[in-house]
């Protein structure tokens, strides 16, 4: 009898990737990014530098991910999903670039960020511009279902931008008002992508209630989680710092919860930093301590097991596929991503 | 035999009005500002307040009242022409609210501009909604035609916007480049205005490319009389300071043609104002001057007078109607307001 010997990591459990998914919608993501490149051009020479600034910097792309797969396991065959997926990319950028100057942003995944090279205003009308282009593209479809549900969310996004304007640095803001926020800001496009790929295909109804719910939650989930690796997560693993949000002075939702949970003098410390601004150099560390001394991180991640759960259990009325399959791992991805 | 006694005004010339076009386009324009009330709503408040700032104080509501009027002498009996009339004039207000941010300006239509009460960043995210909100209006007429002609016009007027700022503060732009700018940021809409109001009535293409190009013409003749007045108007008629575009650096015709006529010492002075933004108080005097000695306003206002001629010229197609006669009082009104 020879020694049994356990090879490294041979009893690690499958850990969720979302590589299924990328390979799958490989081909379909092939040529929306040459579709954004392409759309992307004009005469005037500032425009496709700052956008291509922008979408050359490695973004996960996965918002037009979930309107190629979702056409695809909707049986769609035809063009148009690529077109829908490159609009709402194109969505999310000009988004982006107007958050950016909101924000007041230096950087944006790992680079400088877009108005800190080109200024605010350049920033402002490029976004203009990609916006304009993605309504193009949506009525190049033909789709008018498609066209009422992505300006609708349009309108909620921007309606949501405002609406954290307004609760932006008050540290009272309830957890409830918080998932408001998010719901319109993140979780908006991410429902909508989901969704046009089940009109596109020309699915019933209760599919495409189906893939809204599933990207909504997907979506809540996503920006959860965006949230604690704010926090603990490791700077090579984002393309972006971490702290951010911590110096831009956002309320999320583990900051909530740490508010909430804490005494007087730990209230005293998140109003002086994130509402006054008054921030010294060891703040983050001590933010990072109160966090854990009242489980913020953990329970921000365990909120959004929560929403993943539901955006899974939102795809159930659909047959197996590969499909169906490599979105189900794309919501644990997500969910795991931040352990 | 009496005396004959000359009255006072008596031999003066039948002046060009708005008034037949106001008078004719009133019933629909009530229409048009209730549905403007409504789609400004919104239950995060900022939203309706700043959005209110903007489209209470006064504008002149020419672009939506193009496609009203365009709409009717086509024979439209619906309800969509105020539809599409509230979703141009949200556009336009969208624009407006970017513009400020991007220009710094302190003053728009004679008040502050919004984004001194409010900020940028809720100058940007309220024009962002209202772009959603005007996209949101067009799907619901149903007119795919009509959501390609104001969605292309939405990525060019951004697009002539980037423009403007490459050009911007270099007085040696031509008179070309400077109308590219116009058609762009101005004209763009005018058209488009203008032409959905034929789409929606379903008139052939010929009656649809006329508006089209009457709007575009139109526009370029509105915006040149603009420049014109910001050097010579009377500030109470304009709702506006004259000297604004001075003051903001604008390279606009007037300086375009004063500094290409201009001599060595008189292009130092425009380098040094508008390119260096070098400015004393007795500048502004002496850049009407300036203007004055090379007849830059009168042969501005001739530039205008011959886009109206050829916005005038589109019409010819269409039978003579109340309708027609108001639209083209309406060009010489544009152009003759300058006198």
């Amino acid at each position: 009898m020879g020694v049994v010997i356990a090879f490294e990591g041979g009893e690690e459990k499958h850990r969720a990737t979302i590589d299924a998914l990328t390979a799958l919608v490989e081909p379909d993501m092939a040529r929306v990014n040459e579709a954004i490149l392409q759309r992307a051009q004009s005469h005037v020479e500032l425009i496709p530098e700052l956008a291509g600034h922008l979408i050359n910097s490695g973004g996960k792309r996965i918002r037009p991910m979930l309107t190629l797969a979702a056409a695809r396991m909707c049986g769609y065959a035809g063009a148009d999903h690529v077109r829908l997926a490159t609009a709402v990319e194109f969505m999310h950028t000009a988004t982006l670039l107007h958050d950016d100057v909101v924000d007041e942003s230096d950087m944006r995944r790992g680079k400088q960020a877009a108005r800190i090279i080109w200024g605010n205003q350049a920033s402002v009308l490029v976004g203009d511009y990609l916006l304009g282009q993605a309504f193009k593209m949506m009525v190049e479809t033909g789709s008018l279902e498609s066209l009422r549900i992505l300006s609708h969310a349009a309108a909620v996004i921007a309606e949501g931008e405002v609406l954290q304007l307004s609760v932006s640095q008050d540290t009272s803001t309830t957890e409830d008002a918080y998932l408001q926020v998010i719901g319109a800001k993140t979780a908006a496009l991410f429902s909508a992508a989901a969704e046009v790929g089940a009109v596109i295909a020309a699915r019933p109804k209760a599919e495409q209630a189906a893939l809204e719910s599933f990207g909504r939650n997907l979506g809540i989930a996503f920006q959860l989680i965006d949230d604690a690796l704010d926090y603990s997560g490791k700077q090579a693993l984002m393309g972006k710092s971490t702290g951010d949000d911590f110096r831009e002075r956002k309320i999320t939702l583990p900051v909530v919860l740490s508010f909430r949970r804490g005494n007087k003098e730990e209230r005293s410390f998140w109003k002086r930093t994130l509402e006054e601004g008054d921030q010294t150099t060891d703040d983050l560390l001590y933010a990072r301590k109160l966090m854990e001394r009242h489980g913020a991180i953990a329970d921000t991640i365990e909120r959004a097991g929560h929403y993943g759960d539901i955006a899974r259990d939102a795809m159930a009325i659909f047959p197996e596929s590969e499909w169906k399959s490599a979105l189900l791992e794309a919501v644990d991805f997500c969910v795991a991503r931040a352990y």
